[in-house]
């Protein structure tokens, strides 16, 4: 009776795993320097110091204490400055501490005019959880209803659009802008579409969506959402929305679209993606606002999550506003993006995230990343993204490693140069 | 399309959360120090000192590091006592890092003759994130699989259950043991039973199974096992199994049962209970263990967990076999019992946990939570727990405070005498 499904996600991992495994084989036999990885998003760039310090100092606070004073006493004397062992390591309300929550909403209202309340905000253990969790509470289980991605999109979308029991459907871009391509959205969306996935900055593309094609996009579906006469809600998943290396607003989806829901995980913006800390933030003009909240609630309890890990909670008020030094990022965009064009590799030019998007020189993207393995380097076929024919680099590396790699991905080049 | 379940399981919250907030409109009204809450099972005793030590430690490590070395190197030179900022709160391997997953099976051969490997080891997000995991795993997602629970038990158990899309099965207690009874047990095993979870020491009673007990529930599964020619899986969930205040073996459920898996958590023996760090254990004895395993990561991917939180996934190592100091509540568990007991309640004994089970005193037991709230005491009803007529009392509180309730708990006795 072991779920066949279930162990086939664990047997399968994703691509981006298996590459990985296949780069552990690679860096034995040739060293890890001669090895150029760019399979995994993983942060290269530490978190502020004001992270370790703030979570050093609940610690030191919370160690006097217990020597001191009653946990019972503590708890009110104040709330952040001395908060006991028992009260930082103790259980939270299921949404998330509320002085928290209170000062995410006031960040959020004042970066982003998000005119929200600490009562729409659930903190949640990072962004894939805030997506199990929304998909849940917004999909009524029943197997007809439709979950709709853009392509390219994260892989695990698919994985936890299933584990709500739904359908996920899936819109091709605009093969120059890496837009979603509007007219095919359009025929895309049926009386069975209940959700709309959004990324921007997107993961794989690096492309950040306008304002025009957020407004586009919600003229859609609001115009759907009276043809069919039920809401249709967008969760858009924002874990890369400080990482923009561009002088372009982010349009704030709450501002755009009343039936909305945002993802939202400090993995990127902080670099601290095994922490696993994020929130849920409910539109509070949505249809069902309440309910949509209460869901959310109910959602996350019946998954499993009891509340977000309580230390990383607490330290969310001294680092709001805070990233990481995103500046790598941005050198490292510049000149991987220009080295690799000067070869002559058709790349997209990243506006965001830490991806570059690259047109794969043979049709079968998957034969093109297993041909660039034998010159040592790592980078995931776009397959596994929903479309053929790219493959993605991930440039949260050393500009050391990324320099080193140039003369492989020339000879790779000149490979396929040859060989027409 | 929201979730009307969901919603349903976020409004209601349990009834414990009910009491809870119950309890906050009474402490506005009385005064903290005048209203005895002993509705959460929230550890009162800190961590030991170990456990803030080493996450300050780690944490003053990454911070050295991060500006003398670079974070590439720093991964392979000491992985414990020198972790940069980006390895320590960077992606682990979704299992878990292998290294803590390797001293977690050290310390349980060496504790428990576990027999186990790392391979066998997942690390979770606390003990309900193992539950949801496996009971995922375990079962096919076809709704007339049925999940067997002893009552009383942990409410969550049926909200897990469901998520699963499993039918929860109640079997009755022997109400002198509050061991399962073993007839009624029998009884409700069909060819639908895929997995009985087990959860000793027990909330809400306190009760530790004896080693008897535990061949008995074996025993019974092996002929049921043959009967119906497929394997009947048992979780036994164990996040109070260092709660221990008798001197009696803890039978370790791998030794005697192939087909088991453990869902552990630190909550409750390191008071870290809001930090949501804990593992599962797959017999590797079992029916196709590495199946089971991969459907366990499998499960843990589709329900959105990437990976145990870091930093606690590192301080684990370190802090293994240690426990807070759980002599206070064996002195509470002493003092209560004693006190109650002797006022003329029926108590059951409890051998572990935090947890007096006490008879009612009349026979509806919300009714009688509901006339405690007029004493100022928050106890929870046991028909949230599967059975009807008893209330649970969490001692995971001061002595002074257990001491001050007495009073009342006399009054409310009175109350009832007079009545009758």
């Amino acid at each position: 009776m072991i779920n066949v499904e279930m162990r086939q996600y664990g047997k399968e991992r994703s691509a981006i795993r298996e590459l990985f495994e296949k780069g552990k084989v690679l860096k034995e036999k040739y060293g890890e320097s001669n090895v150029f990885d760019f399979s995994l998003g993983n942060p290269s760039i530490p978190c502020p110091e004001i992270v370790n310090n703030t979570l050093i100092n609940l610690l030191k606070n919370a160690k006097n204490l217990d020597n001191n004073i009653s946990s019972f006493d503590a708890n009110y004397i104040n709330k952040y400055r001395k908060l006991s062992s028992t009260d930082l390591h103790g259980y939270s309300s299921a949404q998330g501490d509320k002085l928290v929550r209170d000062a995410i909403s006031a960040y959020l209202n004042k970066t982003y005019d998000a005119d929200t309340t600490s009562d729409f905000i659930y903190l949640t253990s990072g962004a894939a959880a805030g997506l199990t969790i929304s998909l849940k509470a917004l999909t009524n289980g029943n197997v007809n209803e439709e979950v709709i991605v853009f392509a390219p999109f994260f892989p695990e979308y698919t994985v936890f659009i299933k584990n709500a029991n739904a359908k996920p459907i899936i819109v091709e871009p605009d093969y120059e802008t890496f837009y979603p391509d509007l007219n095919d959205f359009k025929n895309k969306i049926t009386k069975n579409t209940s959700v709309v996935i959004i990324n921007s900055p997107n993961n794989p593309t690096g492309a950040l969506y306008n304002e025009q094609t957020i407004i586009d996009i919600c003229n859609i579906l609001k115009e759907k959402e009276r043809e069919y006469n039920h809401p249709i809600y967008i969760i858009s998943d924002e874990p890369y929305r400080e990482l923009i290396y561009v002088d372009k607003k982010y349009p704030f989806i709450t501002n755009y679209y009343n039936n909305s829901i945002i993802t939202y995980s400090f993995s990127k913006s902080l670099s601290l993606p095994g922490e696993r800390i994020g929130y849920i933030l409910v539109n509070k003009n949505a249809t069902d606002a309440i309910d949509i909240y209460s869901a959310v609630c109910g959602s996350g309890r019946s998954l499993g999550y009891v509340c977000a890990p309580t230390l990383f909670q607490y330290s969310i008020p001294y680092v709001l506003g805070f990233t990481s030094d995103t500046s790598v990022y941005k050198n490292n965009a510049k000149i991987f993006y220009d080295e690799l064009t000067k070869i002559g590799y058709k790349v997209i030019k990243p506006d965001g995230a830490f991806y570059l998007f690259v047109k794969s020189l043979c049709d079968d993207d998957k034969e093109f990343s297993n041909k660039a393995l034998e010159y040592n380097l790592l980078i995931v076929p776009s397959e596994s993204f929903g479309i053929k024919g790219y493959i993605r680099i991930a440039y949260c590396v050393s500009e050391k490693q990324i320099k080193a790699s140039i003369p492989k991905f020339n000879e790779l080049y000149q490979y396929y140069k040859n060989c027409k």
